[in-house]
């Protein structure tokens, strides 16, 4: 294994908050970090970097760990573009929502879908994401979940088992059996692909007692926890994942105090996806709020064909400071840092010894810039796990 | 010179009515076009295409015009990061504003601008810019404002006299002295350089009759008229561009409808910047009412390091659909015909034969996508003059 050095880092976030100024984003100038294999082996001032193999001069630009995002939906198949032409552009649309692009799915070969995922993956990791969770949903047979999740899983550690998306047409008139089947046969079969599981609990998807029949079952299964909670209405989502102690509720959109006292009193992290009300033109979530209640929030992509289809990070570190109240430090770190807590891994987000060597170069002295300059593709360079990858 | 073919192009828009689809966009599907030395010597089906010299393969992907950006400030040096984090913050900050810019900009060597300029027009190029009207406006002396018109011309023909920025601080006991100035000594050093005057005519900036005069007298040296028009107030501006039948009042945010009637009766562009309104958390300009009313509207970037620092057209492409009520196809045809329109070309903005050979291949079957998959990066390889630059 061989040591490399960064040199002349403008702007370093660690988020180490025993280094540097002392904020959460541990932002140190000047900087330098050395990684030695696959991991963080050193981080300070350039000055008193140690010796290594090899150099790289950063040239005054930042450096931040690697985007965590904690929530996609890659595993799809299907055009929507003259849904979302429609919907842009006032027209009517017979749309069949997530419906369409589960048909698609179900009729996709297995090497389509895996090609359509890594196509996706591989954008996103060019524009700094070294970690993204994805979900399987839209297959919602036993077969075509196991298939989305075996898929996955060959591609990224990050896999959340999500039959409970919406209850498929073929079981329309039976929500409840098509609720044994999740917590069933279907878990059987997609647990020992996934580390998660997922349900949509929404009016016109599953209410509070299907959710939390589904996300028991998970537990008992060996699953963690999520949660899509509360995009469309204040329904019982957020304040069922906290009672489980999910590691994320996403969306967060329509709140009551209840809700944001709950995630305050929790380890539960709010997810938001501003992706999604961007594309939906809907309301954006507080994150002013939730922040000033003192709950941890990730930001996330959302990335989906239907509701969200970008996979880039910075662009929603701009709409997050933008429209949902979040200072650029903050966006910063909930894309990163936020995103490795809703994920319940310490050894990403962070650039601090012994941590994934999982870190992005910007072609900027800051990372300001992400919110500063919207929708400037900056990430120059990538490295995952030690190895330059972008 | 050689011949190249562009074949398997999905979607291939030509913004030539007689063509395609019979719409603004002449879209044509399954399309392939023939780049003659720097100049579209063809447009029409993949089958019907003239064998050529060489072959590239759009692979189903999408073929546009390059982005033609009628409205930029690059000719500038030092950097507002800190001002605009504060702002994004909610923290107090005693920014100078344009006179912040103005300083740093008088500070600096020929070089650093210079380098400073290339270093934008190569990021924009990269986005898919492959013309880029920019302006002097922040030196604001006769030496200063000439020499930031002579390096601009170096890179780029489309070169904008905007002395009438704002009234700087050395003359702010005689904003009369300074339009005097601006008409006359600086007028006189600059026109050699500058295809066109602009003047910002807005409250705190020049009046109507200052900004007439000045445009009077740029028009008598042989300049082409532009207007930052009704950005913040509902003033003059657009009125008086239309009298004097300038090529674009830009901004256009604050209209009353006597404003609409005078753009929709004139050859008077609709130049829209949502990159501003968007870095400066501002009301967005009502794109729908203008094309309701019959108004031509370009969007463009304003990028500039105070209020818009963003050098990318998609991204104000989604911002347009999102949030400004114009439809995918409208925003795509103004951000290339529209802009090339604000420029008063023909030879630009559109791939008809005998148009310069500026063009762009999508990573996406359709230019739906640059809406439809927002913040992603998705142009990936450029032509300029036929030749390809990224």
């Amino acid at each position: 294994m061989s040591s490399t050095v960064i040199t002349n880092i403008a702007t370093l976030i660690t988020n180490d908050t025993s280094l540097g100024d002392g904020s959460p984003l541990g932002l140190i100038q000047d900087a330098a970090v050395v990684i030695d294999g696959d991991r963080v082996a050193w981080t300070g001032e350039t000055s008193k970097a140690p010796a290594t193999d090899n150099r790289v001069d950063a040239a005054g630009r930042a450096v931040l760990p690697g985007f965590v995002d904690s929530h996609s939906h890659l595993v799809f198949a299907g055009d929507r573009t003259a849904e979302f032409n429609a919907r842009m552009s006032g027209r009517a649309y017979s749309a069949g929502g997530i419906r369409t692009t589960v048909a698609a799915t179900r009729a996709a070969s297995d090497e389509a879908l895996e090609a359509n995922l890594t196509r996706h993956l591989a954008e996103a990791l060019r524009q700094g994401t070294t970690t993204m969770e994805t979900k399987s949903g839209y297959g919602l047979t036993v077969a075509d979940e196991a298939r989305a999740l075996r898929i996955a899983a060959a591609h990224t550690d990050e896999v959340t088992y999500l039959g409970a998306h919406v209850v498929p047409s073929d079981h329309a008139g039976d929500p409840d059996g098509y609720v044994g089947l999740v917590t069933g046969e279907m878990l059987t079969a997609c647990a020992p692909h996934a580390r998660w599981i997922d349900v949509f609990c929404e009016k016109g998807a599953f209410d509070g007692d299907q959710a939390r029949a589904i996300l028991t079952a998970g537990r008992a299964a060996g699953l963690g926890l999520r949660v899509h909670a509360n995009q469309l209405t204040r329904g019982p989502g957020v304040r069922l994942a906290v009672e489980l102690d999910a590691a994320s509720a996403d969306h967060c959109t329509h709140l009551g105090d209840a809700d944001v006292a709950a995630l305050a009193g929790s380890r539960t992290v709010a997810t938001l996806l501003p992706g999604a009300e961007f594309s939906t033109r809907a309301e954006w979530p507080d994150a002013r709020r939730l922040l000033d209640a003192g709950v941890t929030v990730a930001l996330s992509t959302d990335c989906n064909p239907g509701s969200s289809f970008t996979s880039s990070v910075p662009f929603c570190v701009a709409l997050a400071v933008r429209d949902m109240g979040m200072t650029p430090d903050e966006a910063v770190w909930s894309a990163t840092a936020g995103g490795a807590a809703a994920l319940r891994r310490t050894d990403i987000g962070r650039l601090v010894p012994g941590a994934r060597a999982d870190l992005i170069l910007l072609d900027a002295p800051s990372h300001v810039h992400l919110a500063y300059r919207p929708g400037v593709p900056l990430v120059t360079a990538v490295w995952r796990g030690g190895v330059r990858v972008a």
